[in-house]
């Protein structure tokens, strides 16, 4: 697996520390650049090129009454991604990041998770191949996202294989369960949970879905070969990238996460990953908005770390 | 003073509401939008033009060693903002914001507040003019900065004359102070608040100072007049403009407070205003850096407001 060039982080350590203002005091903007360094293999990393993919499914647990919006939604949101009107289109607009939206067999959804297991392993290599064949080999940053009428709930259930806990532990509002669709969602995860017995991240996608999730992971590993740094979105997208954590423990060592959602799972996600996340606005949207509005904060890190004079050039000390 | 829009902002919720996502689910992106247009007076808020302001000065109480760096590093780093080098310049660049740069007697530092008043009367409005008459009438947004070493033990004593407590309370590292120069701002700060007793904002500033933070008390109140939405930085900034507050309660309904600095005491201050930072990324650089930062939040939130589909438009519901 691709590794961390700490040559080239070392050495954006030691512009940061030249540039004009006290070391330190640019916080989480001299990591981001460091990390973008250390990643891209150069002192100076570069954001020409901004890739965002949302992937869509639909899953069979949606028969257990676990989301206020029926599964058509899914396609609808598809297509109004395609047309250039929901949240994500937006930021990445004003993020400077290139869109494709990848539907994933949103007319064949995963078998339900309560009844048996979600997906064959065929169905996960080739949801995992969509997502890896979707990559820019030319992106300087990845950033990842997702849509699926029922995800929240697979989130959930992916969370507690991964990390323990139970379905009190991970299972939130999402788009806006609430009274008896709360308490289907509850008991859709443990039911699940009691289930299926999982060991690698194939055995867990394999077993609760969904094909969204299977193409971030692949996706994910891909952008490792690639040394593409990967902005993550909130819990859905944290869910299904912490899978890869069961076969390697280092497997997300080049991602951010972009957002610390308002799905109340996900600061307990992001504390059992290690992970910082970039910014926290109350978010809970999916479709990849969080990571496109970290994209923002990493494009002003690198533009201080690129563009800033240092202190000898300023004639300052 | 000019006041808040409630039509406006109200219509800006109802459009909200109607957008292709869960009611609530861009979190504070969505309060953003709704800020803007309540202080803008139309539905959707636009940012086509946004102004950044730096404002610079220098401090008598930098005799007392106080700082790290000598007093010559506020010319010096005037003259980098002037030359493009600085950390505010790249983000400015890449957030969208014209940046100006406004050095205040530079050559004739405040008095030193713990000898006398910092400023007459007369400097004090002189000072705020210069702020006010710097802002520009047509902006959408204000961003407000400043640079001048010595600034944070200024920040220090505002906050504590301002919100009460001991120089404990709000003494921090500021550039780098440690040791012996940590003791020094300490005891500069305590000494100032046992000489001074003060009443109005006025007051407050010709005790303490110093130019920049009453011009940046000139820019807030100018920008009320025009109802122009402002985005203060960071503790220094935050304190400056809290000053306000001694004369009216509501005299910063119209501002936002960028970032939350990893200077201690801003985490306090804030708390005392009853304001919410719109990122924490543990900067503490100054200069409008983290109100720079907020600007590109504050642009995928407006772009998420005017740019989306509603329901109706995209066929869903």
């Amino acid at each position: 697996m691709q590794a961390f060039d700490e040559a080239a982080a070392s050495a954006a350590r030691a512009r940061q520390n030249s540039l004009t203002k006290p070391p330190g005091s640019l916080g989480r903007l001299e990591d981001l650049a460091v990390f973008m360094a250390g990643w891209q293999g150069r002192e100076r990393p570069q954001l020409d090129r901004a890739q965002a993919l949302v992937f869509a499914g639909n899953h069979g647990v949606v028969a257990q009454g676990v989301n206020p919006f029926p599964a058509e939604v899914t396609a609808l949101m598809v297509r109004n991604f395609q047309a250039g009107g929901a949240a994500i289109n937006q930021i990445c607009r004003v993020a400077g990041a290139d869109l494709s939206v990848v539907p994933l067999d949103l007319d064949r959804p995963t078998g339900d998770f309560t009844q048996g297991a979600a997906m064959t392993a065929e169905e996960v290599e080739a949801a995992m191949r969509a997502g890896a064949d979707a990559v820019d080999p030319r992106s300087d940053v990845l950033l990842l996202g997702e849509m699926g009428i029922g995800n929240s709930t697979v989130a959930a259930v992916l969370a507690a294989a991964t990390h323990g806990g139970s379905a009190e532990d991970w299972v939130g509002p999402g788009t806006g369960a609430v009274g008896e669709v709360l308490a289907n969602k509850l008991r859709a995860v443990a039911e699940g949970l009691a289930r299926h017995r999982t060991g690698t991240a194939r055995d867990t996608l394999a077993a609760f879905g969904g094909r969204e999730q299977a193409a971030i992971c692949g996706a994910v590993l891909r952008a490792r070969e690639l040394r593409i740094p990967v902005i993550l979105d909130g819990f859905i997208c944290s869910a299904a990238a912490a899978v890869l954590t069961r076969d390697d423990q280092a497997a997300l060592a080049h991602c951010l996460i972009g957002h610390e959602s308002a799905e109340p799972g996900h600061r307990r996600l992001v504390a059992a990953m290690g992970m910082q996340p970039v910014v926290a606005l109350d978010m809970r949207l999916g479709e990849g908005s969080g990571a496109a509005v970290a994209l923002m904060v990493l494009r002003a890190a690198l533009a201080c770390h690129d563009g800033m004079a240092t202190f000898a050039e300023a004639g300052i000390g």
